[in-house]
């Protein structure tokens, strides 16, 4: 794929909610669980063979601060799991890399098999507003 | 759990493939697919939560050298999950917190579900001994 094809390349820079080093991230328009977050490089890359040591290490470390703002904030998830899909054989769609942070719940099985079929967040806007604030609310606890 | 009651701190040496920075790497000893590996940090530490980033950056970019030798490797990886479950809620057993990179084949899903339930790699050796030569010919085509 092109970047000039790219979806990925192509976000409305509203749709960004956080941006840090060679990264960026966004929350998913087809969430398999609430608050599922993608993470990006901002230069376009199309999997692990092509993407910068630098850049994964990027991905990794904003990775980490999503998963740990989703713990703290009041989406009050227990876990998350943190994935990256490195080529189609691999389940990769879109073919610009990204990482995926999967907010869980403890014993969220059932949900999160539903949340793979249907794909969908009825309320987008809060999600993303929880999800900033306990982001925020890390920094300042990082900064004391 | 203690890193005295740690299987991961407990290694044997001899197990380890591969070593730089603040992290390691070795064979899953229950591998979903072939050359199913796990990083670790070498100091205990047990999800996202008190992990470092510069840790969480280092099991990154290990994770990708190990993604990019099994492409090229004599295991033929068409591409690659490599993914950290933070949290017993994210399906985390081993409570020393571990990156997996899973190499994938294409059309290799039925072959995928089935190393979910058996986990098992009858010449795990020669899985090792196979990803070790394509690490070391990716370093040596990094330092031309």
């Amino acid at each position: 794929m092109d970047k000039h094809d790219c979806p990925f390349c192509r976000l409305e820079r509203s749709r960004i909610r956080l941006e840090s080093g060679s990264a960026l991230a966004f929350l998913d328009a087809f969430p398999v669980t609430k608050g599922h977050t993608l993470v990006i490089p901002k230069r376009h890359s199309v999997d692990l063979t092509d993407t910068p040591p630098e850049t994964c290490a990027d991905l990794a470390r904003i990775g980490q601060r999503i998963a740990k703002a989703a713990r703290r904030s009041g989406l009050h998830a227990d876990g998350n799991n943190v994935v990256i899909n490195d080529g189609t054989a691999a389940f990769q769609t879109v073919l610009h890399i990204h990482l995926h942070v999967l907010p869980r719940q403890s014993g969220d099985k059932l949900s999160f098999a539903k949340g793979m079929l249907l794909r969908r967040d009825p309320d987008r806007e809060e999600t993303g507003r929880i999800l900033r604030e306990a982001l925020a609310e890390l920094d300042a606890a990082a900064q004391d």
